[in-house]
């Protein structure tokens, strides 16, 4: 088969996949359901991917690869790209239009199911394990950088903005529908709100802050292409 | 039996249910389990509440009426308490210090079980309905008072509120241990944003701030002595 028939059937069976278990979950989406969505057979499938595991990891770091490159478009449109404010507007747009990655910042149960216990899972490989988050190295460098304040404690404003972007994906389990905000008002008060706390009096530096985010950008771009599963090449 | 003697054995019976309800959750525990680890006959809780659900919404409004309370006692003692920090804080504090609170707040469902499926259910007398929520009525007063920025969106400002506060029971299901700061830092962290974000530029009016909160924490205590659970006086 032609490398790039291979690559479009690796897609098509992505896409299906993602279909599938957003709707169903991944304990209840079986190779053999996803190949039938795919219009390929479940031999098929397993060219590409090991097991359902694999596929579902492909999925992943697929999905995740698209936030990143639609946060960073929208960080380059926007001209308050460089302050905290617009690093976190941008970010949480580009996490409400994904609503895979939605779900696994939820670590939603009805999606994942019963990938979330096996050890050793992509969830595992980004928290724990003693090495400090990617978060909290962010906002370390932006405060050596005087991209926000430097008389606040790095480990309370991470948690404060994992708090505010969980919130923003899971607070209809506890708050009746109507006392949501729209969306996008939502996400601007928060930008706001992150604003005024996180910025110097001054104004901070909002070039700085503009270099560590693409810096930092670029370097989860790289992570994403080795995490690349290994696919068979024919 | 004297007046005095009922009063005291129903909080010993509300006392044991508190910790079988927080321990083994609703569905698990039952009366006869209350009635055992309260050293009474099962006839007995049945002099003081009608039903399991009715002894549960009485303890519900106890550890609501002591939150508020200890609430108001922290308020008093704040030098910043007319702030909009202030009153943050010391609600944190309150809350953090109530398992109870807590559970409810999280709406936990080990602990809550089938209680929350009930129709017209005490979180449901509080939620919904087409009533504005009293987080909102208070967000709206404080912006007309002038100690909340009058600029701002005051559903979205009570619905960031209702985030931070859910995130400092919940976030412990979404990230791991070791990134949680102190809670103390955290609620101190929590206040600093709040006073940031929503100060009015000049300061903001304390005093009518101060005012406000009392108000309604008055109103929210009259409130708690009307759905006090009837109790049969013998």
């Amino acid at each position: 088969m032609a490398k790039s028939d291979h690559k479009a059937r690796e897609q098509r069976i992505l896409d299906a996949a993602a279909e599938l278990f957003a709707h169903y979950g991944y304990d209840k989406t079986a190779v053999s359901d996803i190949a039938r969505e795919a219009g390929v057979s479940q031999g098929g499938i397993y060219l590409h991917f090991d097991s359902k595991e694999a596929l579902f990891e492909a999925l992943l770091i697929r999905e995740m690869r698209t936030y990143a490159e639609s946060w960073l478009q929208r960080l380059d449109a926007d001209p308050k790209g460089g302050t905290i404010a617009g690093m976190y507007r941008t970010m949480l747009y580009a996490l409400n239009a994904s609503p895979f990655m939605t779900a696994m910042f939820r670590q939603d149960r009805r999606v994942f199911g019963s990938y979330l216990r096996k050890p050793g899972n992509f969830f595992q490989h980004f928290q724990g394990g003693g090495r400090p988050s990617p978060r909290f190295e962010f906002v370390q460098l932006m405060q050596e950088a005087g991209a926000i304040r430097q008389d606040l404690n790095p480990k309370v404003v991470t948690h404060i903005m994992n708090m505010l972007a969980y919130g923003l994906v899971a607070m209809d389990e506890v708050v009746p529908a109507e006392e949501i905000p729209p969306m996008e008002d939502l996400i601007e008060g928060i930008a706001d709100f992150m604003d005024r706390a996180l910025t110097p009096d001054d104004g901070g530096n909002q070039e700085a802050g503009k270099a560590i985010i693409r810096q930092i950008s670029d370097a989860a771009r790289q992570q994403f292409e080795h995490m690349s599963h290994p696919v068979r090449e024919e």
